[in-house]
């Protein structure tokens, strides 16, 4: 049986293998079907993980965490977990993995991350993190004084917008409708920035721009034909799937509460409803989804999650 | 007037700096009287910030933050903040400094920390950070499979002794009386863990080593005279004072929700009780004093504070 399943290699589960192996638990194993690194790997830029001053892609940012984090005695097994399930009487989890085989844990720590979606239109993720971005916060700064276009129409979409007005010269706002999913006050807030431009019954045809140069102008379809703006930055807001899938149970439920947008509630421990598991990183309430906040909560659930473990073996 | 006033330059306040400005706040100042970095430069050795594989001291680690987190404009001005208060009708926070001047702010962000408390015995001191430690987290992993000896009867003392004792070879567990402060529970833990030895009505003495080498032992005030224990940890944990002292009020009441320990109350978002007022890092409820939480923190708060500016201005 093992201490604790960390499943998940991005930023959280890797420094949550970190502190727990380092905190003393002696068989801690964390699941990830690819390389460790996370959703931060398809990134080409980042210059705002605080002690890395360097402006890198996010594959190598993150090429030092894998050895780092391991060097305690963290095991990282190469396969995607399906399922995570807690025997009621007990409290033991079980990992399902895709071969059918599963693992006992006595704790369990869930850092899956979310996917934002994409809008599809042509070129989109041949330009992603080419000058295309689902995160304001991360990307913006590289167009500052720049034009940029938004893509959507929900609460995200035009808090980012604002949040882009207040570093880029102008934004573009393309929203295939006339009316806004978004909080009425949202959509007064981006009414009333004047360097934000809405183009409304509109669609993104397509991205364009050169392999190595990045986007160079995307075109919309308005009701009045094709319009191109010469933005080199794309950001696209158009929901977000949080990958909570492995703690669906078989009865449709899930194995601890959730908000209705599919995020894992946690406190500040980063405590779900379950005692002895914890959700960390993109994938928890109120995530900011970015890399050191990923990583603080990877640490706070080791920490929690060594003293559980103490507890209950 | 300031878009947001940052109050502690640890890393909870440099990564605020970084994220409000590179999002978009033109004016933000830090307030900081010392040298950035925060508590973690006292400390000789750190190998747990995920991302610096290198083990360097606390010095080392934040020597590069202050150039890439003012990099986008953050101001740094050494002064000691001696109160923040707030115009309850327009809700713009004043920034009250120990030279009698004063600035407004439309946000603040707190990160002053928290300061364990030292049990007062010679030697203390003089080996801080050379072998006495105030955070098991940090440095129990140092002393894997070796002795050591923890000062406290609280619940913390107890806590981290269990701890301790799942990576080190034996905890040495000192206690000036032979009750303790701790929950039962707790209490009752730490007695059956095998590798914690009780040494109750007992006082340190003296910590005694060699500069370079360290600590190499200490001396204890039993009932039964002095006892030498040839441990080169000793981890103190006799209280934490949170250094909330800025939030204080005129008329003694604090600026926004506080335990009755002292830490300032927060949700996910770093929010206070008071709209405008973040509280990040090891002052905060349920921190877990480490410097990428702390960051995470920063991170955090300055996406709060963003948007909340953006939406007062």
């Amino acid at each position: 049986m093992l201490d604790l399943a960390i499943i998940g290699g991005g930023p959280a589960g890797l420094t949550a293998g970190l502190y727990a192996t380092r905190g003393g638990l002696k068989s801690v194993t964390m699941f990830e079907k690819g390389v460790p690194g996370g959703q931060i790997m398809n990134s080409s830029e980042i210059e705002n993980y605080p002690g890395v001053p360097e402006v890198m892609s996010g594959m190598d940012l993150m090429a030092k965490w894998p050895e780092q984090c391991q060097r305690f005695g963290l095991k990282h097994e190469m396969i995607t977990v399906t399922q995570v399930t807690r025997n009621s009487e007990t409290g033991i989890f079980t990992i399902h993995k895709e071969d059918g085989t599963t693992e006992d844990a006595i704790s369990v720590i869930v850092g899956t991350g979310s996917t934002p979606k994409r809008a599809g239109f042509k070129g989109e993720n041949e330009f992603f993190g080419k000058g295309v971005s689902t995160c304001a916060t991360c990307d913006g700064f590289f167009y500052k004084d720049k034009e940029v276009t938004v893509i959507g129409g929900g609460d995200t979409a035009l808090e980012e917008a604002v949040y882009l007005a207040g570093i880029c010269s102008k934004v573009y706002l393309v929203h295939r409708r006339d009316t806004f999913r978004a909080a009425p006050s949202t959509v007064e807030r981006a009414k009333n920035t004047p360097n934000i431009e809405f183009i409304v019954n509109s669609t993104p045809d397509e991205v364009f721009g050169e392999d190595f140069a990045g986007v160079q102008g995307i075109k919309i379809k308005t009701p009045e034909g094709i319009r191109q703006l010469d933005t080199t930055g794309v950001f696209i807001f158009v929901g977000n799937d949080v990958n909570n899938g492995v703690l669906k149970q078989d009865d449709g439920s899930f194995l601890c509460d959730i908000t209705e947008w599919g995020e894992v509630v946690v406190n500040l421990k980063m405590e779900t409803s379950i005692h002895g598991l914890y959700a960390t990183g993109d994938m928890r309430l109120d995530a900011p989804k970015q890399v050191v906040v990923a990583a603080g909560d990877g640490s706070t659930a080791a920490i929690g999650a060594i003293s559980y473990v103490m507890e209950n073996k």
